[in-house]
């Protein structure tokens, strides 16, 4: 079975608010199988509603409805399914009587326009709602139907679960997604798809198949596996399965085939080595340390950072030689090590790491263009160093920057697989 | 003119991820007085897509369409174009040249799949991507068009900015939205809104009338206040008045009404009055630091920052008494401004910043529970010092104690205007 969203309401098209509902109904449909194949967002407008209502019928077996139930006249949902199906909308006494009740628990009387909220689309199955006036709406049609809920998540959540447990569950027949992420840094999205897109394609024509999304972002690059299944064993062992043929082409790129973020992932194998790391940044102004530091128990095995803006703060807390410096200019390989050593031996800590680069959009030159960072790391007496030529705004190049730091963290702990 | 905003992606389907992108752009369009009348988001899957982009454009005068221009095999967008108008796909050697070029700038060679990216349906306008390799398209229809948007943000917005100002603000006619932001923090937004709300209840009832909306999230609250009209002068001294009268009432709890973030606001101030800042922080990890250091040209103040997770670094760095920490704990007014006047005096700065807290979620007591921060700042021999309990997750209370920091230094710089 497959559904489409519609979410209501004018407010939704303007650049502050977003639908967020439709998350949420996701989740909750996935987990019985059911495939959200087009979400739509439709302002308060009788035309434009029944429009969208039309094109979602003709294309989906369910059709899920947020907002537009309540009292006042811009709340058109009802009217619009009853242009769309030729439905009477016709009041329902038990829900005036609900609403009237609900008004009296807290003393007041119900206004007349709530009694807009009382109409039923002819033959509608009523979903109570516990939290508010507007009750959500079942409309049956074949395998599937249309669905109308109110707008505010306490108030939907409830009764799409109840319709779900009560009517959408049991014709699903155990059927439910299940997906996996693998994360990838340092690699671009082209090199990835063209190791993964021949081991992946395939799966396209397995059955049941794997579909594979690829999603790229400056510095970090996610692949998501979906696969439909009524056999959960055998779902979990077909992506097992899958990640490890991805693994076995992507090698060390991938970081994460767990959810985890690589802060996670290193804070992880930090804590069990019992390992304790120090950091001193420059370009990336202590979003490393931030990064770091936003996993909980982080205390655990972070020591200190420092920030090292100005070349005085090199030498003063790192030790850096001005000569050095002067030497091969603040934004070098020879820097980036004297920091991430120096950040070690004063921290007296196992790992140090040093980030020194330029985050733009000023201090270029031709040979260090925007966008040029040395990060080094060392665990004791190994070392590592490398140059990187990010692209991106200051705020991208900061983020790449602090990604290539924790990654070669990642790469210090856990040698090459090959 | 009214515009449908098509989001393409199936991992804009899953519970994982949503259509942002529609948001700026509608902030965009709603400048040069187009309307927002309905948004999609669609899967990976050409006959969705083909049949998303045919309802758009019987609907309305302008369709943007976001994501799936990538060099994958699942990047469709130019394909149901393709299908749904007959315009055969024509490889362009110019965008093949720039994409190589792009590549050759970080020393790889074009994968072959990346060819797909130069695909243009026959007669579109090519709109050259400075950030990224898929170029926008813009095919002109009518008074309006169909234009395809690659779908990172940084690489859509600028080419939408250019579409904008080259071939739809000429002919959008004179009205425009104005729109201002006042950023508060340091307030609950039931206080502001009890503020505000007598101030600008009344101008909706204004001609041209103006809408405000509050926006809260924990540390910032935003004013929006959105005026449409064909007068750019008479709009603007409107919306001067208006938000002069805000601010009369909100006081110095206003930190920007001009879009600048409190690190900017910060920032400039900072420059201004030639004076350099270092920061010592714990609980926030180096947040402060780095947002502070998001700002260009940011090296002209920041002289550098600690990160002092461990309390031997609070020693080590700060020279805060071992006696000090034992007296008061490691969470404490006199231990953040020992911090304060510690980097103060080791960088040799103007204004020294401590911040020490309880991110969590462990680490809580009954008398200091989680959330509990305490924030100083010394500009020399003046000091302030406070003590908050926020709320949220570890990475909220992170991010509010940075605000706090930053917001003290602000006041540090800048006395209460009463």
């Amino acid at each position: 079975m497959n559904a489409r969203i519609i979410a209501v309401g004018s407010e939704l098209l303007t650049p502050l608010r977003m639908d967020t509902n439709s998350l949420a109904i996701t989740e909750r449909l996935n987990a019985i199988g059911i495939d959200v194949r087009a979400k739509a967002v439709v302002g308060d407008d009788l035309a434009d509603l029944a429009a969208a209502i039309r094109e979602a019928l003709a294309h989906a077996d369910l059709v899920v409805m947020t907002g537009g139930l309540g009292p006042t006249a811009d709340d058109l949902t009802r009217e619009a399914v009853r242009d769309v199906l030729g439905l009477p909308l016709v009041e329902d006494e038990t829900i005036v009587e609900r609403i009237r009740a609900r008004f009296a628990r807290r003393g007041w009387q119900m206004p007349e326009i709530n009694r807009r909220q009382a109409l039923v689309p002819q033959g509608a199955v009523v979903l109570p709602n516990a939290n508010g006036t507007a009750p959500g709406l079942w409309i049956e049609r074949g395998a599937g139907g249309l669905l109308l809920l109110p707008g505010p998540p306490r108030e939907l959540l409830p009764i799409l679960d109840t319709l779900i447990a009560e009517r959408l569950e049991p014709r699903a027949g155990g059927r439910r997604v299940y997906r996996r992420v693998i994360k990838i840094t340092g690699r671009a999205e082209s090199h990835v798809d063209q190791l993964a897109q021949p081991v992946y394609g395939p799966w396209l024509a397995w059955d049941p198949p794997i579909a594979t999304t690829i999603l790229a972002a400056l510095g970090q690059i996610e692949l998501h596996l979906r696969l439909q299944s009524d056999d959960p064993a055998r779902a979990a062992a077909t992506l097992d399965g899958a990640v490890g043929a991805l693994e076995a082409v992507l090698g060390d790129a991938v970081f994460s085939d767990d959810g985890r973020t690589l802060e996670q992932v290193v804070g992880d194998r930090l804590r069990a080595e019992r390992l304790w790391i120090a950091t001193a940044e420059s370009c990336t102004g202590g979003l490393m340390a931030s990064r770091l530091t936003d996993v909980a128990g982080s205390s655990d095995y972070v020591e200190r950072g420092v920030v090292c803006y100005s070349n005085r703060a090199k030498t003063e807390l790192l030790g850096v030689p001005g000569t050095l410096i002067d030497e091969h200019g603040a934004v070098s390989e020879p820097v980036a090590q004297a920091m991430a050593r120096g950040i070690r031996d004063r921290a007296g800590v196992d790992i140090g790491v040093g980030i020194t680069g330029i985050a733009g959009p000023g201090g270029g030159t031709e040979a260090k263009p925007v966008g040029t960072v040395a990060v080094a790391a060392v665990l004791r007496e190994r070392e590592m160093v490398k140059t990187f030529r990010f692209i991106g705004a200051r705020e991208q190049v900061k983020y790449q920057a602090a990604q290539a730091g924790l990654d070669m963290v990642r790469r210090l702990l856990e040698p090459p697989r090959d």
